[in-house]
């Protein structure tokens, strides 16, 4: 397994792969790999001659007053996780290399990022967007893998995608859950013992509302939301947001909508948590 | 010569170049076609196996007030153009098929696209650059071929380029001027024969300046300045702005400033016209 950490020396390996008609997937990650990013190596190893896992915790998606200094880091583990899950490359850069001092470009996103996660979290999807790009310009993917875990980002990266016309096919992977159902999160080590046993709260929340939805449709939105927020405020968790939405346009879910997302953000302490699923009508 | 209208057709053909090896060099182009066009083919003929001459009049970088409507056309005339220099396949899309009616991802410069053109067109450098990428995503160039008549537009590329990490080597081809020398624009022909002649007043303005500026640097900018908008303004000219500016960052020159670009933009008639040149220091 090859590992990079100047982004032009990984283009021009990327550009060579390409030229001789081999297929790139992509797994861009922040590291502190779990099992959750393995699920989803494992999927771009079916679908590419070459596996490139990026690590790379991206400053501009991070507000001044969110984590980006304490987000848990461990190159070394992360490296063992991606060779034996078939990963022919690691591409893990030093924001320096990724940033020119005086960069001014931005990919930004009008709609979809205006609401869930980019309502509390205004510049965040900015910051995805801008270094997706990047990194799909670095990789030359036919196959990009996201999780449905961050279920907008993978939302606006395949609006990204079809707009901006990338030549990369998006693939998502499943929500992955540790034995106690709670959706793996590299962040997820930020919590005290006891917030991890009442954070637990927000998947039962979710399990909860998918067979209310699937069951009941539409109809079951407020009533669903309700349940989640009291569950989780009854944990101790402070909530951030839980909505329905229509799944392919982030709206508010209508008669016509084909899918809905559930979504969840909460805060246990001082780490904020994400959660959702998906339920096809 | 192979002729393209729909944008998915002509990116599994420039895939498929890609796959095999070949270098694609791109002229993106608004076509009616002229010789400063042609220049850039003839340079994107030099560099590419594969020369795609794209045709398209980008409504998202026209203001509602601007000359959308009667920006002139003529496709048959372009393509024998294309044609004649060397061009492998003209990209001729149909706007529906570049942009979805719910379009909502934007590419966009935040330093560089807040003076000169950008200034009084304020939407019109994100429009650039947000088809730019699309029409790179499409081609997959290797090489991109772009006029020094649009020098802040090319700047800006650059700068995307640069941030964005597109594997694209920009190309700038000098500015072609008309045997009245008149800089080659597609909107030349909106000029009634008498706004033609005193349009000369752009181009002997840059002619002064060029020499000025050459001789003595910095220190000739505010007369350089003052001697355009005397001249344009004396040939019935509306100075839109006359400015000098450092020609890497577009900050106002110093000492320290190794190129200088001369930039002119004025209203004769109804038709608004630009020219400019380079200086190095």
């Amino acid at each position: 397994m090859k590992i990079f950490h100047q982004p032009k020396e990984l283009q021009e390996y990327a550009l060579n792969c390409k030229r001789s008609g081999k297929r790139i997937a992509l797994v861009p990650t922040m590291g502190f790999l779990h099992a959750g990013h393995a699920s989803l190596i494992d999927i771009a190893r079916e679908r590419g001659d070459e596996v490139i896992v990026s690590i790379f915790v991206n400053p501009t998606q991070f507000a001044p007053t969110e984590d980006l200094d304490k987000y848990p880091r461990d190159f070394e583990n992360d490296c063992k996780l991606c060779e034996a899950h078939g990963a022919t490359a690691v591409f893990a850069p030093q924001p320096e290399d990724m940033y020119a001092s005086d960069r001014s470009i931005w990919v930004d996103e009008t709609v979809l990022s205006k609401v869930l996660c980019g309502k509390s979290r205004p510049i965040h999807f900015r910051g995805v967007l801008t270094v997706v790009s990047k990194l799909f310009n670095l990789t030359l993917p036919d196959v990009a893998v996201f999780g449905k875990k961050d279920a907008q980002q993978a939302i606006i990266i395949k609006r990204m995608v079809r707009d901006l016309d990338f030549p990369v096919e998006i693939v998502l992977g499943d929500l992955i859950r540790d034995t106690d159902n709670v959706a793996m999160s590299s962040r997820n080590r930020y919590l005290t013992e006891d917030e991890r046993v009442r954070a637990r709260s927000i998947s039962q929340s979710v399990f909860a509302a998918e067979a209310k939805l699937k069951s009941e449709g539409v109809k079951a939105v407020s009533e669903v939301i309700d349940d989640a927020v009291k569950r989780i405020s009854n944990a101790g968790g402070v909530v951030d947001y839980v909505e329905v939405r229509d799944a392919d346009n982030l709206e508010e879910p209508t008669s016509n909508s084909k899918e809905l997302l559930f979504a969840v953000a909460a805060v246990f302490g001082t780490t904020r948590l994400i959660d959702n699923c998906f339920v096809k009508l």
